[in-house]
């Protein structure tokens, strides 16, 4: 059995993963791409590292055709772009077609919220009720069967895999995540963010003062306040979580490590570490690794989560939620063994 | 059907490149590993990146057992190391087993020329005829079927893709080969070549005036002397080898170009460009792109070949020779797809 | 004028900062150089980059004359042989030589604490109360004219100068530290941690549970506890503090601002800056930008303080402290401008 | 004596690079900046890190009064800018006010052959003669009292200071410059050449074929043909050119070398290695380490330069050139100590 899946936004960054991740999906073929800006041309116009692969061509986004006769849809769009592209292609949904918005236009359930957050009206806010958000160790049943996946957002996923045992048991009195990101994050568009000399051998952060859109994300995860602070540093790929959570009551780490694994057994993604992990562990993996420890000291419980963001927190969790909603076995096509070193 | 393969030096860089793309490989399975002074633990031990994986023990290079009813065993241990190994385990080969050396053992042809180029003399001499030299694009059919196999060297690889249409069209006055090289093929030893704050943001030559020990390597491939300069560059893996070849007459880029298609048709590997490739567009597979061009001003031609050092240079193509030799479609768990970006 | 300074442990990157800026400094001379393993070759024997620089031979650290005839002396030693040294050579002191300790050794005001955070009794703990804690933003005045400097760790530097004025003011509940540092400050020494194939492209914590020798000292600084995490990112030099404080009572930005603008006049180190530093807004210098805001929703303050971990954060603000120990202008031969880009 | 020093094109790589340098330089002041894009801000809008420096404005090019009252003019523009400039700005010349050009308008002697590479006729032909190629190891006679100096660019000074003595000596055959450079030499402008995610890990070649620019300029520099290969590597600053050179007559090592130390001595910016430099040891710096080496069995010797293609390949050596033109010692204000690490 293989699936037909559709991939829009292949010139970006996480598009490109999802591709390469599709391309060997045991289940899962490629059966058409679509873009913006990219429409019309070959994969290999934007990717030349893609040279002397038989891909089907760029459709335009909004063509006659794509997404008609397929069995999922990935969309890898700047916001807006794809919650405007469902609603004008919600039939699809009817159908039966599964579709997962990799961007962010799915994922507050709140369409005033997003509005607020993401400084326009939300494009379809009557399909939101449908969206199941594709967080598989939240989520997983609803996953099944969704036609709808709103694919979460990066920091979103290493923040809520590092803390939600601990929010979930009731432990946290205050919450800060301080999180690290490569710079794929930003995507491909040219900007002083991305650039080269800019970014190499320095670290910075941004969307200090709760600024940054995955803020609000993180709090409908976790269902309460938590601080969060992202940084850039000088790598492609990788993203580190440390969530240091103040404790309403004291713990040891046996227990904590306890509680972790129980949380996060037959959650086929999560790898518990008894060290702190390191981004490069995940590189090109759909894996997170989760450590916890806690400072008795300072009454604190610190924990960590390390994902690519390209991966677990992009392209792999879609091919997962993919796997899910379509019935295939979760983690095929999830690559599972980083690109070592 | 499933061959049952050995990794020997599971816990450097090419061996763990090799159990990466073995894992994954649809007629393969790693059936045994084994180490040196990782013996006796789990790969986690040397990768904690790879906890969570179930994975055979590092079995002792040399006790009982390890080689025995395995379908091929590869070693990826340092030179004069394999070398020994095979010269225990010759048996192996009268019963069938495939030996891959992606060392340096078996490269060179006269054991006279390895004693003076690796500083001892060889381990086991009369094996040498029976080795077979694993540049499939030179001696595919000696492949197949083959017992012993020398994996080349990964300059040599990336030098001879790129020139030898030019060489065997009798083109040839005199040839240059520059060549850079990520880092992570002066392997996991620590080192002042290999620490981070002595590499990043920095290029160095070595091995200048011919004293590199792939220089001879190279001129057995090519059949003639070439001038090969190895750089040392600021990423872990990589490898571009830029050739400039005298002319003895003056061809053009059309030429060269029908000339390189004609050379690498039926060769799977080998993409050709129509612009120099990037080391980027190959990191983690075992492909090699190739792009010529000419500079009739000056009556050179110029040409280029990316690997990646740890794939195509090493183990993706330990992973081509060992399909060869036993008999499987030859790109079988190679991967041609690269992390993007 | 022109004082006569003498640098211990400049084969190490924290000793060839120093040798750096005091080539450069207006009114200082590098009188005499000495090592450990070093001792008896020259500078270019380490560093081959000052081959063609005329510079003092490398002595031994005990042998005769070391440190005699100086100015000032400046130790860039592991710890526990700084105050080793500092204890042979305590006339210097009643001499009148300036013994700045760029290591750990004069730190902690309490040896018992040294010796547990430091596994080894003190070398010299009735030397201790007359070692002046060299953080100038601190203790300027009790700087001036101290003839035995502690040189303040990077990450309590960053930490404190970022936390400092929301401690003094008396608003901070609960204080999270987390920083990132470049690999330089792991030191010379070969280690896997400081492999450039393990480093590129990772990022990891270390030292969580507040287990890092540079907890403690964040602490006695602060006066306060605080909780502090450590982590290595890819780039050779540059440090980043992110503290997020939760406020006993709630401020404005602009309140913030102005508070840390007035307790940091008439300090020249310190630039406050309106908007996240980047660290390569100080690479090479020894200067500290450092940024404060506020999240009024989640009742916090966030402030960052970048610095160069060998610059603001061992040899820059070790030259810091010789001007002050002699009497120099404060600033001189400290570097302002960064190396952009 | 301080001379008044303006600077044109801050915003970018090589101007921000003058300015750090002339900061520093104990001779020189700067009097006044201007730019195009950037003109009527402060340095800080476009280079947040030098926040808190005492800085002149940013005035518009052509205003009233850039260049008026100064005693030397560094203009750091894209080419084209400059030329057009210096045509408007004649006067100045007249008037004894040093212009140095770091751009390309006056490097190329013939003004055809600058038409054809640089795509355009030249802004001011009639003063072509009056410029001075400002490579001081060539030209260091010409260059004293010289009033428009044309600052070499980054591929032709390393590749010129590795192969004029070989050159010079009729020892050359063949001449072949590989050489690789930092991607700051791409400048600050976005594209996808210089975003992180393109540059980082990867090396590429461009201008094959003899296409690139800086090739007529390194013939004209040689006075003969040579074959040039620039390469894009993954760091910010740094240039090494590897030049292979067929020789005419065999020769030995030491021969060589002291061919090389006869040539350069007196030439305060090279120092002579006895072993391959690294870019890194010349970071920051003006200097160029130099080294040559002999393959007697190939018959060529290869020699290297490693400068800062921002240093010595660009501002530094604008500064040199600025004090032999105004009769300050050589060296005041270039950088000799690289940032190490």
């Amino acid at each position: 059995m293989s699936v037909r899946v559709g991939i829009a936004g292949v010139s970006g960054y996480a598009g490109v993963e999802a591709l390469r991740l599709l391309l060997a999906h045991p289940h899962a073929q490629i059966a058409a791409l679509a873009g913006g800006g990219s429409a019309g041309g070959a994969v290999s116009d934007s990717w030349g590292a893609l040279s002397g692969l038989d891909l089907p061509p760029i459709q335009p986004l909004d063509g006659a055709g794509f997404g008609e006769g397929l069995d999922a849809v990935l969309l890898a769009l700047p916001h807006g772009v794809s919650g405007g592209w469902v609603a004008r292609h919600r039939h699809l949904l009817d159908q039966g077609t599964v579709i997962i918005d990799l961007g962010a236009d799915f994922r507050l359930r709140d369409p005033a919220q997003h509005a607020v957050v993401y400084g326009a009206p939300h494009a379809a806010p009557d399909l939101l009720p449908r969206a199941v958000y594709g967080l598989p160790e939240q989520h997983r049943e609803a996953l099944r069967g969704a036609r709808l996946v709103a694919n979460p957002g990066c920091y979103p996923t290493a923040t809520a895999l590092a803390a939600l045992p601990l929010v979930e048991a009731g432990l946290a009195t205050f919450l800060v995540s301080d999180c690290v990101s490569g710079v794929s994050g930003a995507g491909r568009k040219a900007g002083p963010r991305n650039l080269y000399c800019e970014v190499q051998g320095s670290v910075v952060g941004y969307g200090l003062g709760g600024t940054h859109r995955h803020a609000p994300e993180i709090e409908q995860i976790l269902g309460r306040p938590a601080v969060f602070t992202p940084h850039l540093v000088p790598m492609i790929r990788g993203m580190l979580a440390t969530v240091t959570c103040g404790l309403s009551r004291m713990v040891t780490e046996a227990e904590l490590r306890e509680r972790y694994a129980a949380r996060y057994e037959g959650h086929p993604a999560v790898v518990l570490r008894d060290e702190p992990p390191a981004t490069a562990d995940v590189r090109g993996t759909g894996m997170a690794h989760v450590f916890v420890t806690v400072d008795p000291a300072r009454g604190v419980a610190q924990a960590q989560c390390a994902i690519d963001n390209l991966g677990k927190g992009a392209a792999a969790q879609a091919v997962q939620n993919l796997n899910l909603a379509l019935g295939l076995p979760e983690m095929a096509g999830v690559v599972r063994v980083p690109l070592l070193p």
